[in-house]
């Protein structure tokens, strides 16, 4: 069993970057086209993955005082229509339902696109006081944009995501909570996805329908475009005053709460893909990996095969959990298969880490841990194990995220004339740190003539003073432009 | 504190159960009304509900070796056409979506009244091979059934649910499938929801759209109608035909297999609500209960205000998790109210135990738990908490359990004549066992004449050779008759 490269049949991520996501996506078993135009099956490997970033999610939530419900699917055309820049910005996006039941509506329904117009006017009998404020809610549920150009999790007519909502007695509050959910997503990427973040505000023209400014976190892929990664919204009172909502404050004036909203999505798979893959398909996190640890056994003779079976046994046993408590997530491939199609499948998949078990390690009294993102090769004694593979898989973890974070660091420029910047975007790509004024017109003209878009006004961009690259007035600070998916 | 009655609020359950259902529901702050006419918002309160059932069947399908995923909210009209008596049974409930993206859809989409239609075509392409069998799917998500009359949680226009879906390779696997299904309901319904239940098969006339037969579980409510608790449906080949599912099999024939489909919903919240409540409110079971157990600090100074803090936060701190390592689940209600507001508010809201600590308590070490069904009261040493809680959890959980079966069984009468039925239905209700012979006409007579519906016929109804109480002719076994949500 050498470490030589087997035959992949997945195109080759250097030649076609959106070939090979493609190709991983379905090989792996992410994905699934579906009968639904732009909508996709998610298979159960990939719906593994959201599980496990869901879940965490959750559970950073719910810690800071959230509370999970449900909202209608359904959006009346009358109250989409309440709040005037939002409508605007969904309206070409959305799917409606007009007849129902067999008969016909009287006024057609949304699906919802996102929900703030259904909860501001759902939530209106419970915000009477200052006391119930504030309110913090967070749904888990499915969204319905219609897409022209879909691509399998990155962008398809139908998502499942979390939105949180919440409204406040103050704008500093709301302002805090704006930053508490952009947190969560920082966590989630960084530590649970070994995804590096940069978190900052999106320009008047990247911001959120409706909303007073949108705060979001930017990653870069492989190819070192840029993925959104998760978005937070200041509402203000737009969404309040629109439905007409308002709490007896403190002072006994009546007042319109101030509101956020929040999202993550399963476009998140898409993002951890495209940020580790290779040419051998998938590079998984570990603590997103629905395997952690793909155990491959090595036998030619029956004989074999039951020693090799039964030393197997002893590892899972001893393996059930370690001390901290955590399982690590192993699987067994006693499929009718050759290891070196074994071990292409599960390279294939990302498993962190595959263990060779064979006649010869067992005379050694050892098993062979294969790491996924090198190929190499550890010889660990078989009782050693249980309290090895944690180690391994934490440290894997940290690799992952250091190596992207250099990836990106090696890939993100400063550049000061509007010629460099061109140079840049069409030769090397990437993230580019550039002066700009903070003209709309400035914006759209980098982005009509070089494809690349202000992802955002980085929160740790210090003053600068410097000459727009475009106009050549001033600019305090520079932002972040690339391509983006 | 005494243990007489408080003022509620709620409309009395002996006078007008379907009144003090909504009452529950609205006041404990399970859901709400919504802008969109018959779906609902699930509260914080009954989402939280609906999560530990869910993540226990969750974790009770998945031993099973089901693996999650998800299929898209739209079916495209063509394909749920595909399967005639499927087509049939939901035409008339399907909501349509006719126009998206600003256009209208040249074939409109139903929104998913369940999914057998689009997941016989989507995994048309998985199942090649004997091999690729069993299939074993399952899905959480939102359907849409465009219902006339609805109630909250009980029949709302939008649902969330659990859908497994399954193919095989024989009919005898999937037949062992469906009881399969049927089990993990069975084992929710009874061991999480404290629900007895009882088993068996659907009539002709009551079984799914599109199945060869359908199985069920069916619960007892407290006002002693019959409520449907899970459904396990055998499609047998009919959506694989539809659909043209083939795959080779070790006869090297090409063959369709065999599907099953089964699903539990949040109707289940409702059910949990009319299997338990009492005329305080609602009754959770300790399992399903958010919040286990409410603490009401008794106080009248400040000093004393501080001494009962101090002591909670020991107890609070002792309990964090016991032997077996579950945290009991909680509440401190330190809000500016009277002890009598709060005992209501809790009993409202159906939590198993609370637990009052004032200063007379503390001088003699001990706190107050109070039982939410019979009110009764236990003085318990404040040290002996920690070990005392779970097993009285324990207990109320099995109590639940024993006196909705006693219920059940005082509820359930056998009648053998038509009269005897008549009068049965009209005077007390409840589930009556008696003869048919099988004929749809006598079934639909009953309906038509009482209201009363053949709920099931129940796997442990014996042989027993009688006349049908409708026309006379013969009957093998008794079958499970009542009126019905």
């Amino acid at each position: 069993m050498s470490a030589s490269p087997y035959v992949t049949s997945i195109t080759r991520q250097s030649d076609d970057f959106p070939g090979w996501y493609t190709d991983v996506v379905l090989k792996a078993e992410l994905a699934d086209y579906s009968p639904v135009r732009g909508c996709m099956i998610i298979r159960p490997y990939g719906y593994a993955i959201w599980e496990s970033m869901r879940d965490e999610l959750d559970r950073l939530i719910k810690a800071t005082g959230h509370k999970n419900m449900y909202f209608p699917l359904f959006v009346p055309r009358s109250l989409l229509l309440k709040e005037a820049e939002h409508v605007e910005g969904f309206d070409p996006q959305v799917a409606w339902v007009t007849r129902a039941g067999g008969r016909d509506l009287d006024e057609p329904l949304a699906i919802r696109p996102t929900s703030e117009a259904l909860i501001a006017e759902g939530v209106k009998d419970w915000i009477q006081s200052y006391r119930d404020l504030p309110l913090l809610m967070n749904l888990w549920n499915n969204v319905v944009r219609w897409e022209l150009r879909t691509r399998l999790f990155l962008r398809t007519t139908e998502f499942l995501w979390q939105e949180a909502h919440t409204f406040h007695a103050s704008e500093e509050e709301a302002a805090a909570e704006v930053a508490t959910g952009l947190e969560c997503y920082r966590v989630v990427a960084e530590e649970w996805l070994a995804i590096p973040v940069i978190s900052g505000r999106k320009t008047e023209h990247e911001k959120f329908p409706g909303a007073v400014y949108t705060r979001a976190i930017e990653a870069m892929m492989r190819d070192t475009k840029a993925l959104q990664a998760g978005t937070s919204h200041m509402l203000g009172q737009n969404f309040s005053k629109a439905a007409g909502i308002e709490f007896l404050d403190r002072d006994n004036v009546r007042r319109a709460p101030f509101g956020t909203s929040w999202g993550f999505s399963t476009r998140m798979v898409g993002a951890t893909v495209m940020a580790h893959g290779d040419e051998f398909g998938l590079v998984l996190p570990p603590r997103v990996a629905p395997i952690q640890v793909a155990v491959v056994p090595i036998f030619r003779s029956e004989e074999d095969r039951v020693r090799v079976a039964e030393a197997i046994d002893r590892v899972l046993a001893a393996l059930g959990e370690d001390a901290a408590g955590r399982a690590v997530r192993v699987e067994v491939d006693w499929r009718d298969a050759s290891p070196g199609f074994k071990f292409n499948h599960w390279e294939l998949r990302g498993v962190p880490f595959r263990l060779e078990i064979g006649p010869r390690d067992l005379a050694a009294g050892q098993a062979v841990l294969v790491k996924r993102t090198d190929r190499s090769r550890e010889a660990v004694p078989l009782e050693a194990l249980p309290h090895t593979l944690p180690g391994r898989l934490d440290a894997y973890q940290r690799e992952l995220f250091e190596r992207a974070l250099a990836f990106r660091d090696a890939n993100t420029r400063r550049v000061d004339t509007y010629e460099a910047f061109r140079t840049v975007v069409e030769e090397q790509g990437g993230f580019i740190l550039a002066p700009w004024c903070g003209d709309g017109g400035c914006e759209r003209r980098v982005a009509e003539e070089t494809g690349a878009t202000i992802r955002i006004i980085p929160d740790d961009s210090p003053d600068e003073a410097a000459a727009c690259i475009v106009d050549g007035r001033p600019s305090e600070r520079r932002v972040l432009f690339a391509r983006a998916y």
